[in-house]
Parts: structure tokens; sequence; C-alpha cells
């Protein structure tokens, strides 16, 4: 990885014609230095059980390296072939809408023992016949491998028996799941019910962590096979992807990425987004975040992003390059577009690649060129670069079911994920730079600041771990409903914010929702005079003594009671927030929290959609990038002395700066 | 029934820990003199088939008459455990989405003779272990129990089988209700199609009936089962429930209410309504008066209502005080919640009772306590509490069933309910109190007025009698759609609207939607300038002659038909409303039907939200009541002498009152 | 057909009492001389398998026949009895939500063998036994016959073995259809998969016009058995219906209405449409332009349309006739309600027919005897009229089905008929009257001009007559979309709009969503300074040199393509406008194509809503419809001289007129 690498999916299979030659022709034009092949492909390279076809993979290899284009092989099991299911039915996944019918990808299942041979003898047949090939440099395991909501025989057994070995007696398990409630009380293994229609939160939230823990078993066993083809130089990968809102939304609910990443060598993940005018880098900020702490720290692969993608996204002049550069300042080593050409038929006809239907030097295209140029030529400055950000976000994929099983009033959907991008989009607009962490460790340590949205389901360890870190001096922002449950989904019978409490100095034993309710400050440093709507939730907190109310609810009836507080404890200091804030209230919580601090994190004095990101590169030079993320030209005042990378002119602090719309600069210093 | 009863549901089996002794301390802190318990403990007293466990009632039971609070059980029916399940997968319903899967309670089918003999068993050895025991005051059919939208076998066999029984002939049959359309005619029984899918209202009315007389064929099984061992003191009740629209909405579809509470010593109810700003007090009027008509003007239980609730409930500061004591002035006996403490684990766990789940003294319980002080210490005055109704509403669950398979335009859901709210809530806001009948025969007498809203579906029968109520001088206030169809939901081909044409005076052959049409006023009484809209439904009326048009429609093609007529009949009067009105249009109504009488029923010149009851006291005093629904202070000047109860103060009549928000006095006179 | 008809749909079988001969003397009251009858009443005609009872058809045929009411009968088909099946339970379709389950019509699979045995049996056993008597005119095929989304066993081995006729190789299917995405590659016949979950459109829309086909199979089948039995001078007829949006909104997309005529003798088709203030006549228009269409123009049926209607149809005075008259302006040979009467039992009871349940006089009734004696008065003048539009809108099942499967953004539904709708009805605003066509060929020349909305799939011969029509003299006005995929839904990789592109002058690689995008004009002759929002689709076209630009985007990214233009091609000349436009753009952009031509189908310089209709009567007259579609009486000046035939006066051109609302006049020049 020591240049940045720009590729494309590539599928001569596709093709309606052969365009080998003028495709490559046309990369080597672009700057294309990889291409991901293969992954999804299942049906033509075996194409009736046995039979195997390497036509296309084998002329791709040869032409790419001939071009000097590197190659990524995925192996192509996310899609099965029709003759596969004609023969076993029973690999398709079940799921509380029935078995899935033929037709889609990623809809098997992936703990059936039938799905799992047909797939092995693809992946090691497909291995043996490629493997010494030197245009390769990595694999791809899958795809956007996730359980498909696997709710099937093989699953649920599989489920049963992770709690039997868990729990020896029955009657702990009733006990910490609470199956009294409505005669859901399970007294022999052998009744154990299905699980799919469960009404207890604590047995479907286990049901689903089961299910993740299925994913990291599935790679973990694909990275084994495909690691005894694989060469030492090369690279095992995987495409991660988040919840899905027709574009990256939030945090995956049907992977853990931590603990799935253990079996690669190097994160991928794709990042889609809106576009337009409704561009912000938000979301290659978040997916890059935590991409880039799935492998502590190290430089991720953006094995999938929009070209022009849907018709609502096609680029808007300038945003494509902002898009590529947004992603190296967030420590990609690589931008791949989904994918080079635009397909023929089929689903994603309207998921439109570099190159349209025509495979004409459009005008996205055109744009693409001069990014290629640009990673090639400054490569020597921008590959490898480290991100140094010392506040970190928590989240955690426990929470999140458990959230999403009790719904404030009447949200719906991913309500955790709403609450989480509230908290990040607030920092990123404020230019804080985060990491995103699932757990504290010794390694937290490093971290001068926490921000803990909605940690709703908990064990008393991380609990106790929170408050250990604000004990030894470090702060943290606290957000409603932290705490309130065990991992067990079980509410805490003490008091709340149960072991929280004693960190953040205050409690609460009721709560409601806010019906058109603002708050106030009692803070001089805090402006609540717009944008100080409670939203969503409201703790009626009650301040312990000593510790600060920075907030207050304007009701006529909950008016006495705290919205946010403000503790001492040991070294540190934890604000507790009992509602959810705009994103200007809390940047304005961050900053009570940390005005005092000297943060790496912070970046800028500038606000969204003026976007500031600082890196160090391998030479140990600051790398500033600075972003308009606007239709609209922006004037400011440099705050960096250094070189502009892309104009080559030098820039003094002080200096007045011109971003027109869409407009970035990198600033080495 | 000497004195109120106030209780909680308490269920030792779902305690995180021991609670028993501090919970039972509290209570006698609280007030509390009832428990309700077992109800949903099925796998608890019974974990294995012909296991049985009785520990958790036994100590409750002890524990609470060494305390001196009464116990009712519940029989534990209404969730199945999951061994019997697991053995017996056919108990499970099956409604038109499918049999239902194991998780949530009521999911049993109730005509299932397995489901039946397991069910008896469990009831049997309950009774037989608990019966001699003296804290047990009642006991509890099932819970909320109905029929579970069920379609299976035995619901489809025995509804067929009903048929044969009343139709010798399935010409008949076919001719009553109109099989022949659309080729759905039955000429022989063993072709009789499955009802779930038809197209022909009335067999689907028929089979909603059908469903609905199972539900009364059940708690009369589960009585006679009970009554095999309960004390003569002992009283059998159930806990009926409301159409749910997140809230007791309107009359139960079903559940025949009257016809099931034959079996019933006492009517027992749930009764859950919106709160904070949106709390009215009109559920607990139309739920107190439906369940008090249920057993002729008997006092009744209120089993199950709201402490904290759902986050949007959590009651303001005077709140759970006003709904406390608004039961007791509808004929309330005992006012019990859903339930003491908060659960931990499952699907309620956000249904919060009096105590969080941290068991704390909150705000909530707080102010039970001193609802349960002024309980015992005014016990004397209210226990025992009698209406003195003399305006009644009349519901139906057949017109309901007919008229939702015929709603308005694109009217959705229970529209019935819709209407019945409307033309109830209008009376409750004009402080018209009102019993709630569901027929017309000789006890009707004693009404001076009746209100018909959509009685759509009804036989001669109930049409003629109301004539004759009518010619016999009461006086009706009829509402559109009323007399359409026969019992067999045939549409009448005489002259519209069916029967009731000769008392009202009024035809019509034509009708339309109301598109922004308003009514104007052909009567000086009524004023139109405001709330004016005719909603839903818009009938082209043409009175008789010698009817008083009383609306007509403003619009450019109906303006020459009327919207609302007024005619004698007898010795009596009828309005009919071919539209539905808004709530104040409707008031106006029917002060115009009974403004020269004087009925006990107009409580108050007063209106919503100052809202009055007045009550006869077993002393044979006027106890009158007087809430203030609101928020904000209410000035006014008292319309009674007597003794403010809670005060003690002597009160005049004429001498101005202040109720502050939320608050309420009880005079007696 | 020498006079216009006049109908209704009777159902002695439906009847509450008998009412044969009073409903006859009422026909005659209101000039009915036909009635359709018996279609959907084979569970009265054959009560039990091979019992038949004629009694209500023969009773009905010999009254009608006294009474001079002409009869057509309809095979009884489209609703199956309950005997049938309970024994053979899979004649019930098979859908994607499962199947169907008994008690709707139109619920069988149309290719089982056993359902077409039995249909077949009462077809013959019924024409048998009718076949002689004079009363009968016409035969009527099945009604509204459908596929019924059939995915069963029958339609799907009939789609393979479709497919395995017209590819003997299956690489070339492969190809085709691009089935190598997704691993949907097909090797082996016996592998295909079920086609119902398909995310491959080629292969889905391949199905679509597959299960059409079977629609057209399947009514030649009736066709062919009744013509066995019919006499010469009866006609063999079927009710075509529209695609329904709760009344006739668009092209139907489960009928390939051009194939199905082949089978009749005379088109028929019902046409329902919203009324009172949102009754336009649009429905009537495209209705009767695609009924008249599929006979060469020759007359045709309105089989059903509404009387009263849905409650919210109850016309308006005047409306009924309106309407009945717009019909005959189209071409109808007939106008019959549905239905006579109103139905007092099932689905239909708020479907009103001409009476009420009551069976009175009403209002509707009065209208429409003045409607049978106009009919019969004017039939002279007003049998058999002739269209003569030289315009034609061209439509097409095959794009419908891939534009559906490709719908732009969020657009739901079927968006192929809101682009036909908004492309037909801005031509029926400006009252241009069109033929619709769906290919062209030799017949097409007589065309002028040709208006092609949404051609999104089409073979290259189709698009290849396009460019030549175009090149001998014709004028297109083509829309977005048209021309970018094949006849199997594969896109282009030429530039696009394809083939079209020679014509049209115009390429375009990339395009997008329009987010509050507006257009303006680079012409003067076209006013963009309103309605000149870009709706739907947005495409970035580039005029090749010579190519006049009509319309930009004005937008701060694409303000430098053009949105349509205008190219010269041979003699010919076409428009291409690569957005939606509203209504008076799509007029300004038809008359800035041909205002130097003198069109047949320009009827009048007056506008919506004045509507105005030239037909050509047997005497070779001119008959001029004036249709006030408004609420509001319209002053214009006559265009025309002749006589009134309503009347009787003389109209001279230049003489002032006047409409009441929804009026109408017909002058015959």
């Amino acid at each position: 990885m020591s240049a940045l690498y720009y590729g494309v999916a590539y599928y001569d299979e596709y093709m309606p014609e052969d365009r080998l030659a003028k495709d490559i022709a046309l990369m080597q034009e672009t700057g294309i230095n990889v291409v991901r092949i293969a992954e999804s492909t299942w049906s033509t390279l075996e194409p009736q059980e046995g039979e195997y076809n390497f036509y296309h993979i084998d002329r791709v290899l040869d032409a790419m390296h001939t071009a000097g284009i590197a190659v990524i092989i995925g192996t192509p099991t996310y899609a099965v072939p029709a003759w596969l299911v004609a023969k076993h039915p029973d690999i398709l996944v079940t799921t509380v809408d029935g078995q899935q019918k033929y037709g889609p990808r990623q809809i098997m299942d992936i703990v059936n023992p039938t799905f799992r041979r047909y797939a092995e003898k693809i992946i090691r047949t497909l291995m043996a016949h490629v493997q010494h090939h030197p245009a390769i440099i990595g694999w791809q395991l899958d795809n956007e491998t996730k359980h498909y909501d696997n709710i099937g025989r093989y699953m649920q057994e599989g489920f049963v028996h992770s709690l039997q070995e868990q729990y020896s007696d029955l009657a702990q398990l009733n006990k910490d799941f609470g199956l009294d409630y409505w005669s859901n009380r399970i007294d022999s293994w052998q009744d154990f019910p299905p699980v799919e229609n469960t009404i207890n939160a604590s047995l479907a939230c286990a049901f689903s962590r089961y299910q993740r823990q299925q994913v990291t078993e599935y790679l973990a066993w694909q990275a084994e096979i495909v690691r005894e083809y694989a060469l030492p130089h090369q690279f095992v990968t995987h495409n991660f992807d988040f919840e899905w809102r027709g574009y990256s939304y939030g945090v995956q609910p049907r992977v853990d990425h931590f603990a799935a990443a253990q079996a690669l060598d190097v994160a991928g993940v794709d990042i889609y987004h809106p576009s337009q005018k409704h561009l912000t880098g938000r979301e290659i900020a978040f997916g890059g975040a935590i991409t880039r702490s799935l492998k502590l720290g190290q430089n991720y692969f953006v094995l999938e992003t929009q070209a022009q993608g849907f018709a609502q996204w096609t680029p808007f002049p300038g945003q494509l390059r902002l898009q590529a550069f947004s992603h190296v300042a967030s420590g990609a080593a690589m931008v791949s577009y989904w994918h080079w050409h635009s397909i023929h038929n089929s689903f994603e006809t309207y998921w439109k690649g570099l190159l349209s239907h025509d495979f004409s030097r459009n005008a996205t295209w055109q744009e693409a060129t001069t990014i290629g140029a640009d990673f090639a030529r400054l490569s020597p400055q921008l590959a490898e670069l480290k991100a140094e950000n010392d506040v970190a976000l928590l989240v955690s994929n426990e929470a999140m079911d458990a959230l999403n099983q009790f719904r404030p009033g009447d949200a719906q959907g991913n309500i955790y994920n709403d609450i989480f991008r509230r908290f990040h989009d607030a920092l990123y607009d404020h230019n804080i730079s985060v990491d995103i962490i699932h757990d504290i460790n010794e390694e937290t340590s490093r971290y001068r600041t926490l921000v803990i949205p909605g940690l709703y389901a908990a064990d008393d360890g991380l609990l106790e771990r929170i408050n250990h870190y604000i004990e030894q001096g470090g702060r943290a922002l606290i957000g409603f409903k932290s705490g309130f449950s065990d991992e067990n989904v079980k509410v805490r019978s003490s008091t709340q914010p149960g072991i929280l409490h004693r960190a953040c100095g205050v409690s609460y034993s009721q709560f409601t929702l806010p019906e058109e309710t603002t708050v106030a400050s009692c803070n001089a440093a805090i402006d609540c005079s717009k944008d100080n709507q409670a939203e969503l939730w409201m703790e009626l907190l009650m301040p312990d003594s000593g510790t600060r109310t920075l907030l207050r609810y304007q009701h006529p009836a909950w008016g006495e009671y705290a919205a946010a507080t403000d503790a001492d404890y040991g070294q540190g200091r934890a604000i507790y927030v009992g509602f959810l804030p705009q994103k200007t209230l809390i940047s304005q919580l961050f900053d009570a929290l940390t005005s005092d601090l000297d943060l790496h994190s912070r970046t800028s004095a500038y606000r969204y959609p003026l976007v500031t990101k600082k890196m160090r590169n391998r030479d140990g030079r600051g790398i500033h990038f600075l972003f308009n993320y606007s239709g609209e030209p922006l004037d400011f005042i440099s705050e960096t002395s250094g070189k502009a990378l892309l104009s080559g002119d030098e820039v003094s602090c002080g200096q007045p700066l011109r971003l027109k719309a869409w407009e970035f600069s990198i600033i080495e210093s």
C-alpha cells in the first residue's frame, strides 16, 4: 500500500459485447490501478454441478496483469446458482416471512451444512485454479455478508445449543430473561419454542447476537479456506456494509464488524451516501471511522462507493473528487467504484458505474480521470495517513438490539442509529474528529473524551469500566437510556442510570415523552435560545448534591426536573443528558465538557459545511484537508501554514482562502 | 363492597428479587386493600404437564391475609405454557394470517377440545389447592378473553353446524344472505366453503356473531368450573376490555359484553386512556357506562387501569387522583392498577406500574397514597353509588360488524366506533350522563330519551320496538344509516330508513359523500355558524309532510335536501340526522329534542372541561362530582349546596368555586 | 346497430322479490332497449355438478322478448361455484401472495385444464339451451378477464415451454436477458427456477407478456366454443376494462387488448370514472379511443358504466346525460349501466344501479329516462358515428411492464400509466382528438402526428418504423426514456435514445432526478413562465448539430443541457422531451410541432372544461359535440354552423352560445 489504490469492480461476465481491451485502455486513461472481480458469479464459474468455466477470470487476470492493473478476487458465494437451489431447495434461508424464494442474492442459509459443502467446493476450485496468478494482490471473502434474518432450523438449534452451554440450569435462564412473564417459562430444553415470535426482548436480543456470531464464524471459515491457498503477500479482506436506508445510514445491525474483522488482514467496506445538494460527507466520515477502528487504526479499503450511482446521485461537477479525497482523509487506502460500467439488464441497471450504458467518456468519467492522476501524483504524501484522535464514540450492537426492542413512543425503525447519527453528526459538523470503539479497555485511556449515546444494554463490567475511565480523568458525554438494562436486557432494579449513577451524579425514577417540550439553560456557556427542543425521550432527572444542572425542561408539570447534568467524578467529569438534543446543543454540551482541554480531535474553529480533517502521513507531516461541502463558495482564514498539495502554493496561517462550490484543499504542514 | 376497593395486580413470579414483605409494607402505606394475582402464570403453576408448583400463590395468599389485603385469583388460562404448545401445536389459533406462532399471550384456539381439556385441568387443580384460603374474595375468569379472530377448523365447523340448526333449507339461507351474487350460492352443506375470504357481508357478519358467541360460551364454561369450588361469599368476575387503539377506544368488536356478562356476579373491566394534556375522562365515562349497564346498574370493578403506564402517560400532578375519582363517579366499586411494580423483562417493560423498576417512592406513588387514604376515609359516602340516568345510548355489535363491512368512502378501521364515540363524547362534553344499552325492552321505558348512532343492521323487531318506544312518549335522536339493513345485513327494499321511516317521518333514496359540505340551520334554536361540516356520509333526506326540517345541506347540487329532521310520532318525537355532525351540533340537536324535558341526566349547565357527575349514595344522598379536566384553573358558580367531602367545607348554591389544574371536588347534598 | 343501444345489466337471480314484470315496465319507461344477463351466475345455473337450472334465464329471455328488449348473454365463467372449488381446490389461482381463497370472483387459474373442462361444459350446456331464443342479439365471453397474476404450475411450465420454443440455445437466453448477473444464469432447462421472485426484469417482463398471451388464448378458446352455437346475426363481444385505481385509470397491464380483441366481432368495455366535481370526461375519452381502435375504428359497446355508482359518484343533475353523450361522441354504439337495480347483499351493495335498493323513481333514474328518449329520437343522426383523427398516441404493454420495473426515483405503482395519462390528458384538455395505437405499420401513414410517451422497451423494428414514419413526413412528439431498451429490456449500448437518436437528433449519456428543477424556453412560441416544473425524470440532453433546443433546465449544475429539442428528419420533424412536463407545456410542445398543420384532430380553439368532439355520421354529416365539463355556465362563440339536435335550433358560426353547468350541445353541420 505504498500508493493509493484507485479501483473499480469489473465484470467481464456481464458485458453485452467483448469490451476487455477497450475497457482496459480506458481504465489506464482513468488512472485505475486495481479491479475487483468474480464475487457473485458462481453460476458462471460453475454452470452445472462440478462443471467449471474460468474463461472470464483467466482472460481478465491476464489482461489486467499485462496492463499493470492489480486484481482482487472475491469468492463467489453470495449468490447461488439455479441448479443448486433446484437440487437443494433447503439452502434458501427462512426468515419470519417464510423461506426466501429464488431470485435475489444473499438469500442462502449460511449455517446450512449443504450450502457450506457446495460453497467450500467452489471456493477451493477457484482458489486452486488462480492462486499463482501474479495479478492477484488479495482476496475478498464473500460480499456484504449478513445473517439474512435467518430463523431456520440450524440457526434455532444452534442458538438453543449455545444457551445450553451457557446455562446448565434453565431456572437461571428463566430468571435472567424474565420468562415467567406471560407464561413464557421454559422448563425443559425439549420444549424450547421457536424464538421468531417471542415477546421477550431478552430472548430476542440473545438470538440476534447469536445470529451475528454466525456471520463472524462464517467469514472466519471462509478465511481459513482461502488462506490455505493465498500467497504471503496477498491480503484477505471483506466488504462490510452499514445499515441501509437507501444509503449507508448507521451501525450494521446484522454483523458485529469488530468481531468479524478479526479474520481479516485489511478491513474493507462500502459506503454509499446522498449526493447532489444532499452531499454532506457525514457517511464517509462515520463509515471511515468505524472501518478504521476495526483493525486498530490501520488504513482500510473502500471497496465500493458510488460513481454515478442512482439517478438521484449523479454527481454535480466537483463532487466525485470531493468524495474521493474525503475517503482518503478518513484513512482509506483505496477508493474503488461500484462499478466500471453500467449493467444492461437486471436489478442494478440504474445503479450506474463510472461509464454509462453507452461506454462513452461522460462528464463523471472525465472528473474521475483527474482523481486518478492526483492519486498517482500525491500518493507519496497521502498514502498510509494515520488519524490521531483523542475523542471516541462508543457503539454497541447489543445496545442497538435492546433499544430497538423498546423504541420510545411511536419511533419506527432502527432508532439506535438515529441517535448514533445525531451524536456523530453533531461532532462532525463541529469539526471534532472521532474514532469509533465498541468496548472500553486499556487502549481507551488514550482518548481524553468519550461520547456514549444510547448504551441501553450493557453488562456491569462495561459500565464499571466507563466509571473507571472517568474516575481516572476521562471525560464522558452520556446519552439518555444508557445503563438502564443489563446484558440480558433486564432492566436494573437499582437507581437509574444504573452503575453510571455513580459517575454521573444524577438519578431518575420516572420518564416520559416530550410533547413540544423545550429545554432552558442553567449555564452561561450554553445558549438554548434556539434548537432547544427535547426530542424522542425525556428522563426526569434529579441531580445528586454537588452535581451541576446544565439544562432544565420548560414544562408546566416537569419544570422542576433537570434535563442535563454535569458532575465531577474522581479525576474526571461526566455530562449526562436525559433527552435527545438537536445537533447544535450536543456540540455545546461537548464544548462545556471539554473547553478546558486541548484536543487533537478538535480540528478547527470552522463549522460545517467547511469540514476539516487533520491526519499524519508516513513522513510524520501533518496533512490538513479543507472540504467545502456546499454549492456556494466559502471564504475563510487559514488556520495552518504549509504547502497546498493540489496547487503547489505555499499557504500561511491567517491567509484568506477561498474554496469554490464542492472544492477542497490539502495542506501539508 | 361496603368500602371502595383500591388495588393493584401483583406478580411475585416476575420479581427480580424477593420483595414480598417490602411490597406489602409499601402497599399498606399506599392504602391498597386488594390485589389481583395468578392470571397468565400457567407456566409457573404447571411447569411441566401434571407437575404443579403453588409456591408463589401460597406465599402471596398467606402474606396478604396477614396484612389484611384481600386477593382476587385469576384463572391462568390466557397464556399457554411452552410444553403444551410443543405437545399440541394445534391449540394455537388460526386466523386469516395463518396459524399464530408461539410467543404472545391470547393466541389459543378457545374452541379446541384439547386446549379445553388442559385448561380445565389447571383450573380445577388450582381451585382445589387454594379454594379455602381466607384471603380470597373472588375469582377472575381468564383475562380480556376474545375469540382471537379464530377461523380454525372447530370454529368453521361449529359455525356451519349453527347455520344448519337455524336453516333446514339452504335455499332460504341463499336468499337471506343473497348468496347467488357472484356465484356464491351453496347448494349442499358439504360444499360449505371456508368463510374467511368471503365477499358476502351477511355471511361474514353471521360468522363474526358466532365467534362472539364462543367467547360467551367459553366464559360460561369457566364460570361453571370455578363455581364448583368457589365459596358462597366469593364473586366471579371477568376483566373485559374495549376496542384498542393504543387505549380503550370503543365498543369491543370481538365480545358481546352484554351476553358474556350473564355468567358473572360482578362485571369487571380495564380502562386505559390518553393522559397528560390529552386526558379528558371520556374513556372513563363510556367504559364505565357500558360496564355499569352489564349487570343492570350494579357497581363494577375497574380491575385494571393505568398507574404510570406508557411513557407518554406518566401522569401530571393531580391526574392520578382525578382519574380514580372519575371511575368512582361512574359507579366503580374498585380502582385497581396495572400494576404494582414495573416489569424488568419482556413485553410490558415500558408499561409502568405504580412503582418504577427501582421500587422507589416516586411522585406517582406518592399521589396514590392520597387516593388510598381518601378512599378509606370517604367510603361511607362513596361506596355503592348509583346512577339515575334517564338518557341512554343504544349500541350493537351486529350494527358495528355490518357498518364496518360497508364503510363510507375511504373510511378505515372501526368506523362504527368513531361514530359511537362522536355521539357519546358530544353528550359527555355537554354534561349529559348516559347509560349504554344494547336492546329495547320493557326496562327501556325508564329512559326519557334514546340516542341511536349507526344502527345499520337490526331486525324488524328492534326497529318496531324503537318506534313503539317513541310512540309511547319517548324521544330519540337517530343517526344516519340506522335501519338500513336487516339482521342478515340485507338492505331493506322498503323506503329508507326502513321501519324507522314511520317514527322519523323522513325518507331517502339516494346518498353521497360530503366533500367540503356544510349544513345550514332551519331552526332558530340551532346555530350552524361554525362547526357545521357534514362529515363521512350524507343522506339526501326528504321530509314527510308534517316533519320539520332542522338542517339543510349547503351545496349547489343537493341544497334542496334536508340534512336533519324532527317529527312527532304518537306521544313522542324523533330527530333523524343524515350525516355525521360535529360534537357541538350533536349537542344542539339533543337540546332541540329535549329542551322541554327536566332530565336527571342533564347534570349541569357547565361544559367540558368542567365535567360533572351526579350519583346517589346508599344513604340516599346526592353526590356531585366536579372535575376540572384541564391544565388551567377553572372558576365557576356552584349549582349545588352541600358539603365538600375532600375539604369538609360547606358549599352553597351560587357560591363561586375554583378548581385548580386537574383538581376536583365532591359535594354531598 | 342502426340505433343506439341503451342498456342495463340485469340479474333476476339477485332480486329480493319477484320484480320481473315491474322492472320491465320501468325499463320501457326508461327507454332501455338491451339488457345484459347471466355472466357470473354459474352457481345458479349449475347448483351442483351436472344439475342445471335455467329458470331465471328462460323467464328473463321470454319477458324481454315480449317487451321488445334485446338480450346479451354472458358466459358465466368468471365466478366459480363452491362445489367446484370443494371438489377441485387446485383450480384457484396461485399468485405471489399464495393460492387465492374462495370467496371473490376472478380467482381461477384460467390455464388449469380442470377449470377449462368444467367451464367448457357449462358454456356448452347454456348455449345449447338458449341458442335459438329470438331475444338474443349477442354473446359476451366471460367478463373483465385477466390473468389474475397467475404464477401457478401451468403458467410457469407453459412459460418455460414457450421460451424453449423461442430459444434452442440457453446461452442466447442468458445473453439476451443478462442472466449472468448475480448468478442468475440458467444452464439447463431442468433448473429453470420459478419466475415469481426474479430480480431480472427481462425475465419478469417476458413472463408478464406470456401471462397476457394466455388471456388472449383463453378468450379465443371461449369464442370458438360460443361460435359453434351462435347464430350468424349475433355478435361475440367481451367486456374489457382498464387499469383500476378506484376507477378506469389507464392502459390495462394484464391484458393485451389489441391481441385479445382479434377473437371478437365487437369490442366491449367498461368505463368508470370520478364524478361530481371531479368529472372531466378524460376516462370516457381515452377508454373510448382505445376501444374504438381495437377493431379499426368500428363502433364499440360500453357494456358497463356507472349509473349512481359509489356514494361519491352519485351524479349531480345533468352529469348522467353528459356522460352518456360523451360515450357516443367517442364512437360508442351502446351505453349500458352497471346495473339496473342496487344489490341488497354482498360486495357491491354500495355500487348503486339506476334504481336504489327501494326501486323508486329516484332523481338519477328520472334523468336516465331523458337519455333513453333522446337516444331513440336522435339515433338516425348519432348511430354509427366515425372518428376522423389524424393524431395518434402510441401505447405499449411491453413498454409499460419494462418502465414499471425501473420506476424513476421513488415513483410508485403503474408509473407508465401516469405518464400516458399526462400526455393523453394534455391533448384532451387541448381539444386534440386522438386514436390510440399499439404499433406502427402501413395504416399509420394516415396519421400526421404521433405522440409517443415512455416507449421504454421496443425492438429495433418498431424504432426503425418510427424513424421511417418521420422520415416520410410524419411528426412525432417523443417522451423521455423512449428507445432506451430493447424488446428483452436490455438497455441499448448504443448512444441513447437508441435508434431514435437518428430521427430526434439528440443524445444523452447521463440522467438524474429533477429536484425542484424548472425549465426555461429557448423558443419564442413556448411560454415557460409557469407550469414549468420538470417532473419525475431528467435526461441531460445534448443536441446534435442542426437540432434546435426548445427548452433548457434551470439548474446550477445542469444548466448547460437541453431539456427538449426539435429536429428535422427527412420530410418530417421530431420533438424529443427529456422530462415529464406539465400538461400545458405538453400542449405547447404539440403546437410547436404541428402549428403549421391543418389537423382534423384539432377540434377547437377552446380549452377544457369546454370539450368538443367532431364525428362523421353515416349520412356523411359532421356531428359537433360541445360539452361543458364544469359546474359553472360557459359562454363562448360557436365555431360551427348547423342544427342543434337537442333543441332543434339553427346555430351559425360566430353566434354566442351558452352551456349551463354540465350541459352539452350537439350540432349537425
